[in-house]
């Protein structure tokens, strides 16, 4: 499947992902049409078309399916019986098998060790005898995360203590869940990928990213890593890729061991905050790459002209956009959402560095 | 004025300026209405809203001048009524100075000349005898161009000898015209340059273009001239803009002469094709530059982190969009028109070369 020029991409999501994976098909003379529920969507904006349903409004599933040429989602929660009555209809890329494990950090998990992947020690946990148990066989600290529907640290309670178990059961409301023990990692870096239609891999640099609050802050690139470790990063990335058959974009999150060693912390099987800085320091950003193989187009070159860091405008950092404006070599984004609540993310700002000067 | 986000920016042209300057608003979380004729309009699938009417048609220019923050215009041709109209409600940017004089290249000239900038040598033509008067005073080989709405090689035509006089007036069908005589230039080159609302000028560094058939074919960065013609250039630019009291992103043709010395060819008030480089080699580009000026945000910074080449996609060349997008290093842009008509632009491709190394 080779889309031309002129043809239609299906969005499911109209959040600030949507909206710049809207914008680079735009770049390459392709429409978009995006689905999602009423609300503030800034996707909504930059697209040709919209659709605003919920994600289990089958007849509106149907006729956005019959108006694109191919669709895909820009966040993992997407509802999988959505996704499988477009696919019905029309070619979703990344597939449902991507989607179906990153929904549920135990699938995922054990998708990761099956491949011989390391991860943090984990174990399933559905009730409070559970936990007892999984806090006996992981050690503590741990976290405990509810397996479904968790990001930007939500769903998420820390365990320093026997007894905080009774608390962190209570705010995952009973859910399914995993405890994880902690990996002793010196730094945290990111593999943005893309697989195309006939397997072919290209991988960006891995960013090293830093968290504040459980939410990504900083990305920069490179990161200070050895060659082998980012070769090793890019390697476990190709075989995850590999694994799902996936097509499009996937970021994967990684752990660097004191001596080296990687473990995965999780995958997006999407486009990824750690990989916003390709807009401005490569020429195909990870939101192109991304329209280009779900598209059947040749992969671009993953390279960098420059360095970068990259940071989120989070909640009222935004509210600094006119002297961010100002400061030479800084390049603003904004999602034109309507409020900015804490936690949101507004935009982000990346600082090009060049290579070899960071 | 300073527009906040979340703003609307109204934009008069539906082209691929339009289309782009819509995308740049985008980044900034800013919305974009764009006003333009039905048709095939490839700015109409990225923009927040769209007016479709003629411009003659004041009640639409009314509501839509109701609806943005602040307006421009994407061509130099949208007639001055509207303009005008419009202006009467909601502040248009670059104004309607601009306008009036480029919309003229008598007045253009003129102009120029007054600013004591260099041009071709030129005389106005009203009438066959004036076109024997204008040949007696400049000489031949000359160039007929009527006065208004030329643009790519449109309403122009050649005279080699004093025999073409009649078939040169037929071509510019009577219309007010001016003669011009050829300038011995060595290189075309051109400067992209912003002026904002405190009257800050940023100026990117002039490009090499190159012609194919009247239409601008390649526009290389670094042109290869001494620094001091650039920066005569620049300085050149700004006057023109201070002159005008100018607001917003303007693009000056130069001849560049065998001593060095420069002439002015012809400004367009807005963002301009042999700009578009600007999109991959810089932090900011020459839209967001026009977006940022007209809202009266700071203006970015216009140094390129990389040399560069662009290469306009003419009709038919379009239809190789998969061998380009298969080049490491090319960025593609298409512009989502439907007809490849042969002179229409319909994409165009940067090739980004590490600074130095052209």
């Amino acid at each position: 499947m080779v889309l031309q020029p002129g043809s239609t991409v299906g969005i499911l999501g109209g959040g600030q992902l949507g909206r710049m994976l809207a914008l680079a098909a735009a770049r390459l003379g392709l429409k978009s049409h995006i689905f999602c529920p009423p609300g503030d969507n800034p996707g909504s904006h930059v697209c040709d078309r919209i659709t605003l349903a919920e994600y289990e409004d089958f007849a509106a599933c149907d006729a956005f399916a019959a108006s694109v040429d191919v669709a895909t989602y820009e966040f993992e929660n997407v509802p999988v019986p959505c996704v499988e009555r477009i696919a019905g209809r029309v070619a979703v890329r990344p597939g449902i098998a991507a989607l179906r494990i990153a929904q549920d950090r135990l699938n995922e998990k054990n998708f990761l060790n099956g491949l011989g992947i390391a991860t943090a020690p984990f174990a399933a946990v559905d009730d409070a005898a559970g936990l007892d148990r999984a806090v006996a066989q992981i050690g503590l600290p741990a976290i405990l995360k509810t397996r479904r529907l968790g990001y930007d640290g939500r769903g998420q309670s820390l365990l320093r203590a026997a007894s905080d178990a009774a608390g962190a059961s209570a705010a995952t409301g009973g859910a399914p869940a995993i405890l994880e023990g902690f990996v002793a990692f010196e730094r945290e870096i990111s593999v943005i990928a893309a697989r195309d239609q006939d397997g072919v891999i290209a991988c960006y640099d891995p960013p090293e990213n830093h968290h504040r609050n459980g939410i990504l802050d900083i990305s920069r690139v490179p990161a200070a890593i050895p060659a082998d470790v980012a070769a090793a990063a890019k390697h476990i990335t190709a075989r995850i890729l590999t694994a799902l058959d996936y097509i499009g974009v996937i970021g994967v999150e990684l752990f660097v061991l004191k001596d080296g060693a990687l473990a995965v912390n999780e995958f997006a099987p999407r486009v990824h905050n750690s990989g916003h800085w390709t807009l401005d320091a490569c020429a195909i950003s990870q939101f192109e790459q991304h329209i280009r193989a779900i598209c059947g187009w040749p992969l671009g070159d993953p390279s960098r002209h420059s360095d970068a860091e990259m940071r989120n405008l989070i909640g009222g950092d935004a509210g600094q956009w006119d002297m961010l404006a100002a400061q030479p070599g800084l390049c603003l984004h904004l999602y034109g959402k309507d409020a900015p609540r804490p936690g949101r993310k507004m935009g982000h700002v990346t600082r090009l560095i060049p290579k070899g000067h960071m």
